[in-house]
């Protein structure tokens, strides 16, 4: 591709690009369609029949009439099908199964151990799954695939975790293969990709985002015009091993061997042992959150410290990157407003003005969820790329 | 767009898409164009056709066969028209003329005080493009496009600065306006970015770079699969304010009013200012990095510290961002060696292993070179954009 001035990107015609202007509201009907793309109006009613014949798209009611017939509204039919959702965390499994718009129809989920390994932590998940699958009242056939997002660096196309750091065993483990039960694809990525990709929301997006996780450990997904953005190795977004002079000048050891990590020093593990040193009643990081929901002074105070060095790290990446909004997700997000307002405190103070002036930073509305949705849409745009849509279009 | 999965990238066909094509190296022949775009041969025929009857394709000998007749190669026609190239910086104003592949015909420039303002300054430029258009023995009828990079943020589809902390004056000036004696589209970008181009060369890339500038300031073009990233404000890449603990825990004012900027600490001006300190016989930026070639052991040590100082930023980046590469350029690049050892000293001991295992950190080959041939690229694909391919070919 060129430089700077691109070829200019064409709005694809074919079936499985009509299917998607349809899927993320970006045309109701066939008039939609033509204007959008440039097709011809016979091209694109070929192809609107193909999609409905393979109960992909419906006809669905009447819009407004702008002279002439009203148009029949197409509507994409997210019923076609389901997606099992796996979110992998480093002391959690959660599994739901969506429709083919991310809804969630049914979930089950409990506290793990990452490091009870692949094939034990796999195999619950799997369990799960089949639970989630019969209380919605679904078979097996009807699941066209699944999206896993595990804590740690994976090659995309293989779905094989690479070197991951907090995962011992799983190096190169090939998770799909724990999901061959469904005859169906299966797609694995890192949690903040997929978390990422759940705060976009099916509509998807065009900005350039920053999603960090506070969870257990610290990573950001990182959205380019809406795309996930991966980089060379695939391992863009690891942010919680950026080193960070300690405010007081002490020097905490990171579980990789360096001193001052992000992570070393602002995440959920930090909280948790911050808080327990400080003498608070709390056996887990989600009780050191949940104090601070109810005001314990001490719980906040350390709950808005981490935002503050999160912060720190953010107002150099907002330099750098320049951001439209910075969404914060994962356990400790829960905490909300201390977490934020540490955040804001140093972006605010050190980001340049121009990059700070309209930047955004907020809490996900449902940072429970992201993982979940985002491995639901990650799954359905898989299921629904050009190749499957031909493929549905043409048996 | 869709999050994840990316209706297929089609490869246009266009007349603009198969000049860039062909342009690019992308493809040789009317075969290798179908074959690239999928059209049809007679669309491609008809197209080329077109693009050779408005000289801006023309046939030139002939290729190897694979069976059958040997295809007629095709050729950019680089000589269809030139560009004018402005490179401004803090202390210099370069202008070139090249020709439509960004090949050089001539150039001028000499040292300049960005502060005198932009009356002063774009009247000087432009008496240089005079100039070198003359010693080139072209007219101005047969400047195409003009391209320029100023050391500072700039409103792209504008030409305006904004804001530029350390060019007095520029704020919201109409930079194109100064070249109205050619009828032809300016192009005005950060320098960083201009830079940029400029180091991925005429054939671009696909790769995820970064392209580190080490001038007066500290600045840093970002390349996400061969495209500039220009972030929500266009500010993306302004790393020169990122904040950098001194190792010695000194504390350094920055003329942004914070103290310990990245470029308080490690830029041309700093090196200055420290060789002066340190009583080293320079007057300028120039002088100590030429002291550094010529193995003065004090010019060599402070060299090689801003090296390791922009490296501890550059860490951060690298697990950030995961590029493929990084490229480093500007006056102070020209020291070479120092500089790159001490950057990659703090990269390769802080960036996490996966992202640094393939980085390639290198110095760019002419590092006063890639802002002129950077504009001129700017230039040419702004002149040879779909639009004006089209009035091209049907004028």
């Amino acid at each position: 591709m060129s430089p700077v001035v691109q070829v200019p990107a064409q709005v694809s015609a074919t079936p499985g690009a009509l299917l998607h202007h349809v899927r993320t509201g970006r045309a109701k009907s066939r008039a939609e369609l033509v204007a959008l793309t440039g097709a011809s109006r016979n091209t694109i009613s070929n192809r609107v029949d193909q999609l409905i014949a393979a109960n992909l798209l419906a006809e669905g009611g009447r819009g407004w009439s702008t002279g002439g017939r009203p148009p029949t509204l197409l509507q994409f039919n997210a019923e076609a099908g389901c997606v099992l959702a796996v979110d992998l965390g480093v002391t959690s499994v959660d599994v739901a199964v969506t429709d083919l718009s991310a809804r969630v129809l049914a979930t089950a989920g409990h506290p793990i151990d990452i490091s009870a390994g692949p094939v034990a932590v796999l195999a619950e998940a799997e369990r799960l799954a089949r639970e989630v699958l019969t209380e919605a009242g679904l078979r097996d056939e009807d699941v066209r695939s699944v999206g896993v997002g595990v804590p740690g660096p994976v090659e995309f196309s293989t779905g094989r975790p690479s070197h991951p750091p907090i995962m011992p065993g799983w190096h190169d483990h090939p998770i799909p293969d724990a999901f061959g039960r469904w005859a169906a694809p299966v797609f694995v990525d890192n949690d903040v990709n997929v978390m990422a990709l759940g705060e976009m929301g099916v509509g998807g997006s065009v900005q350039d985002v920053l999603v960090v996780k506070v969870g257990t450990g610290v990573g950001c997904g990182i959205i380019v015009e809406g795309r996930v953005y991966r980089g060379a190795q695939g391992s863009a977004g690891d942010i919680g091993h950026i080193h960070v002079p300690a405010a007081d000048g002490r020097s905490v050891l990171c579980r990789c061997g360096n001193t001052n990590c992000l992570e070393a020093l602002a995440s959920g593990a930090s909280l948790l042992r911050d808080a327990l040193a400080a003498g608070l009643p709390v056996t887990t990081t989600r009780d050191v959150v949940e104090l601070a929901a109810h005001g314990d002074g001490a719980a906040l105070e350390l709950v808005r410290d981490a935002g503050r060095t999160i912060g720190t790290v953010l107002a150099s990446l907002v330099n750098f990157f320049n951001p439209h909004r910075i969404v914060v997700t994962g356990g400790v997000a829960r905490a909300g407003l201390p977490l934020l307002s540490g955040i804001r405190e140093s972006v605010y103070a050190r980001a340049m003005p121009l990059a700070a002036r309209t930047l955004d930073i907020s809490v996900s509305d449902a940072p429970d969820l992201s993982g979940r949705v985002g491995a639901a849409l990650m799954a359905i745009e898989g299921y629904l790329d050009e190749d499957s849509v031909r493929e549905a279009i043409t048996s």
